[in-house]
């Protein structure tokens, strides 16, 4: 009788497993996803600049898991567990399981203000980048066609909340695309004249680098025109712009790059979870009482040895993920599973052409190296040959180019957590089909 | 004093009048289109099969007329136009003009039907290709999940409606993704049952070809596993399929490839237009009773000396787009305006790989030999280098791994004529944004 594995989310961690457990005798494996590819996370912010297209970074499923016999893939959504009978209740139907592989990641957190989204979109989903891309771009359009100086100043100003890499990295490309690559094509605007914010409610942007890393970020951005603003606050979000405390300021598109929020299935399944809904799992990986049900990736919270939490990094969720497929292969071999032990890849973030920083344990670098570092590093974890090859081709072009790809405006398409994850969110939204 | 003119649309003939008047002293142009892009509309079916992505076949026409300094680019939606004080109404501004030029083309027409429109989405904008990708891929995610053989063959079945060009190349590329491509990645489906259809009302399907082409063109079709019903009118069409006459597909998934209408301007503005609403042009491209007032590509109707009206065709768009911007420049020279005449650049259709038709004139033939002229007059069309290049690539990988581009579903993004045309519809409707 074949052990029925379901892998819940085709992220970092749930493709991983898959990968492990593929082609495995005696296991017969589901994967679901509400998105029927495989997104790489990590350039998504470069989707929302224009300087890469969805199929650079994103790759069905399907084709990479097709030569895994044992896989069978669907598109679905999950709406809850009955870890009683050991079911996973779907929108198209009930698939039981004897191991359960949950990895279906975080979503954006307002802090309690749902309502701040339509004014400022996260940026965790395809949809999502592009939309981000169109407000930017429809920005310049309409300060272009406005006679109104103040509504054009309005126009010209981008905030981007939140100064983790993923803030960073949008400011960066704003200020870059702003100085160096808009300006030759407006009439009626000077995009150089671009204002952008980072506003950082703690004392520094990049809080989980060193300091010094940090404050070069800080002042590379101030040089491609990005103007950091810390111990703020961000107290109201509208269609105008930013209230910070007695601050305000305004601005036509706000990027929101602040808090996440666990998707709420660990709640739903009444396992612990942290003060962000991560499951909180044991040194396995699996979750105390349920050792037929593993967590991976940014939906996991494990506390390492000396008692910090993981990041929501990719490589944290990769190693999971393959641990997670080997503790399983180890239980039908009735050997003891291994502790999960992290090796750490380090962290790096890019500001713009040439600027990046890296810090790999007591290694720092910054400057023109770091920069090729963060492009070597991020070519060759893409996941599929095809997409290194174009976008090393895009990067190289816009590299001596200095022009970025297609920024095309194609009409809206992004709605509240559009495909943000495969588990309901927490609003229990769902696309439309 | 400056003459200024005014473009609206931003397709083959307003492009090339632009690049005609661009630089030349005196004259001041601004160029209008609900879009920031210029779309390569003749591959538009490749990005609707996911063969190649929305930024190869598209340019911001801001990066293609920068060089030119006395054009300005506008985004915005041309609500009508007051010919007697020579003023564009827009839905930013009014914009007055010496000269004028429409080239706003043509959207699809369901016979009066417009409810069909929601179950069988043309193919003009590129929302419109993604949201049949869509709608393609999903079908094949929902036969993979479901488990009633009847739905199954529901949604493994496509009904492209209209035996043109489009619709052969719509036909064809889901014969060859069916047949070739998908067959590998599902696990209870096998795709290569998926039944095409082609419904055609007319005698046979490629009208404007030779027929022994045209029936060269249906055995090819044949092959790839597609049925041509010709003398086929569709009587209705519905969620679940189409009815002709007596006779009813099931189908989940129909394509409309067949009528056209202009964009209303015409009829609105009160001048002379045809039975489809094309504005009836004399032989300098101008509307008789305005010789300010030029019409190009689709939403022209030029009757040529043997009486014929030109095809809604790239190379027509193109040429009298060109010869428009010359014949403002005579008169600027107080020069006589020149007649225009379409210099035949004959017409091709690709139904697969190795299998395509080229008519050009007298001469006529199919088969590779076809199929690459297809391909290198395609390729020496596509607008920009970087075009080039890029689609050489994918197009290059996929001749030989088979295998398609990104066959990503990103969430819906189409309604009806989201971005069909820059002057309003004849829904009147607009994109919100």
């Amino acid at each position: 009788m074949k052990k029925r594995v379901v892998i819940v989310g085709g992220g970092f961690a749930g493709l991983n497993a898959a990968r492990v457990l593929g082609n495995k005798v005696d296991i017969e494996i589901t994967l679901i996803d509400r998105k029927n590819y495989h997104l790489f996370q990590p350039l998504l912010y470069q989707v929302a600049m224009a300087a890469l297209g969805e199929g650079d970074i994103a790759a069905p499923l399907r084709n990479m898991l097709a030569h895994f016999r044992n896989i069978t893939v669907f598109k679905g959504i999950v709406k809850n567990i009955d870890t009683v009978n050991k079911i996973v209740k779907t929108d198209f139907s009930d698939i039981p399981y004897d191991y359960l592989i949950l990895g279906c990641g975080v979503q954006h957190h307002y802090f309690g203000h749902n309502e701040w989204e339509e004014f400022a979109p996260g940026l965790k989903t395809l949809a999502q980048a592009k939309e981000i891309r169109r407000r930017v771009m429809e920005a310049y359009e309409r300060a272009e066609r406005t006679t109104d100086p103040v509504e054009r100043k309005k126009l010209l100003t981008f905030v981007i909340v939140g100064g983790g890499p993923t803030g960073v990295e949008l400011a960066g490309s704003i200020g870059e695309m702003s100085r160096y690559t808009l300006s030759k094509f407006y009439r009626n605007i000077d995009p150089k004249l671009t204002r952008i914010f980072i506003v950082e409610a703690a004392p520094r942007i990049l809080g989980s680098f060193s300091p010094d890393l940090a404050s070069k970020a800080t002042r590379s951005l101030e040089k491609l025109g990005v103007q950091v603003w810390t111990n703020s606050m961000v107290s109201d979000v509208d269609a105008d712009g930013v209230q910070i405390g007695n601050e305000r300021i305004e601005a036509a598109t706000v990027l929101w790059a602040a808090g996440v929020t666990a998707i709420e299935i660990g709640r739903t399944m009444g396992v612990e979870t942290d003060h962000i809904g991560r499951i909180i799992v044991a040194e396995d990986l699996s979750i105390p009482g349920y050792p037929e049900i593993f967590v991976g990736g940014d939906l996991a919270c494990f506390v390492t040895e000396n008692g910090k939490t993981l990041p929501g990094l990719a490589p944290v969720a990769l190693q999971q993920g393959r641990a997670i497929g080997k503790n399983i292969l180890l239980d039908l071999k009735t050997k003891a599973r291994k502790v999960f032990r992290y090796r750490d890849k380090g962290q790096m973030a890019t500001i713009g052409k040439n600027k990046a920083i890296v810090e790999f344990g007591s290694l720092k670098f910054d400057g023109i190296f770091a920069w090729f570092t963060w492009l070597l590093v991020h070519i060759y974890f893409l996941t599929s040959f095809r997409h290194r090859v174009f976008v090393l081709l895009q990067w190289g072009w816009s590299y001596f180019t200095f022009s970025y790809g297609a920024r095309l405006i194609v009409n809206r398409e992004w709605r509240f957590y559009p495909d943000a994850d495969t588990c309901v969110n927490h609003q229990g939204k769902e696309d439309e089909e």
